[in-house]
């Protein structure tokens, strides 16, 4: 698929067709693309942990759930009736219908990266860089991705059985599959009308807009 | 051009064919690509300053050159002489051959944003990918960007004569032109034997490492 097809295509996906998975080949394919993604110092620093038991993503889902329900009362408690009540009917996490997800970590390297000694997190930039290669080369194959970030970084540390380095920071997970809906081509937030900024912030050296035309 | 093709074709640029800018049409172009990219709640929270004046460019090398000499100092303290000595003979920045680059800021909101209660860093993670679409935008149309973060924030934020909104975090600056190189189709520093890294690290549920054949 062309670049700028798969840029316009690509969506948070929440809607998943269940039980159908991201086959081998293209999972080898986007993390091939993952690692040609740019990282600090060449670093490479994302870490992939791939999530495919119903055990494991059940209590992803119990974690999400809890991690909502606070989100919520806290629009509650700051009157925003009409975004709280908006926030409960939304289909945020596809996490039980896509078959599989990634855990995705940021690892601090311990020894001197080259560039990242006065920017540190630059490193999870590269990382974040990555996951938008990952979730772009999904889309040029007709699978999509959705980023759940309703997590605090010790949830999603206590998750898996083994211990996770210290030095290993979680970035998110990551709902892989194949999806039910493109959303009529547009973010899904953008068609509930969640939110209505859709330009970049272009600005001059005094930070005026610009405006291309 | 195709996506994967341009996945693998994007180059940290620091070589710049001086005097080249981006055409007009192309900017706008990566910058539609910018708006396009995931944002977290639909926040889009990218906020793109961009930096043409040869006064303000000098300014940012400066910055960047004495970020650059504690980094060495730093390695020659920890006994690191080789990778020291490499260090001072890397280019590392093209900021004054490229005839413009962009102050890349993460704007926190003030309000409440969808997926970024709990999470607060999934907003620069939404600029990092923006950035990476912009990459990719300029690769696939035959121009190279170069991300220097050899600066420290509070650094960036005092470049600008204007003053600069309390919750706008500098991510860094990327040189845009048109690259003199593409490093013979490898990132620079593996050319140079800087990493030798070359894989995603993708592990299963017990941290082991898989790989698809």
């Amino acid at each position: 698929m062309e670049l700028f097809e798969a840029i316009a295509q690509r969506r948070d996906t929440r809607h998943f067709i269940p039980g159908i998975a991201v086959p081998d080949k293209l999972l080898k394919k986007i993390f091939a693309a993952a690692s040609m993604a740019p990282s600090v110092g060449l670093s490479r620093p994302g870490r992939y942990v791939i999530i495919s038991s119903l055990e494991k993503r059940t209590k992803i889902l119990d974690l999400f759930k809890s991690s909502r329900d606070k989100a919520e009362s806290k629009l509650d408690q700051e009157n925003e009736k009409t975004k709280s009540r908006l926030h409960r009917q939304l289909k945020l996490e596809g996490i039980i219908e896509a078959p599989h997800g990634l855990l995705v970590f940021c690892e601090y390297p311990t020894t001197y990266v080259l560039g990242a000694s006065e920017m540190p997190k630059a490193l999870e930039y590269s990382v974040a860089c990555a996951i938008q290669n990952i979730w772009l080369a999904l889309t040029a194959e007709g699978y999509g991705l959705g980023w759940v970030s309703f997590f605090q970084e010790a949830d999603i540390a206590s998750l898996l059985d083994t211990e996770i380095p210290k030095n290993w920071l979680p970035m998110g997970y990551l709902c892989l599959g194949k999806p039910a809906t493109d959303y009529a081509g547009k973010p899904m937030l953008e068609n509930l009308g969640w939110s209505e900024e859709k330009e970049a912030h272009i600005l001059d050296e005094k930070l005026k807009k610009i405006t291309f035309r």
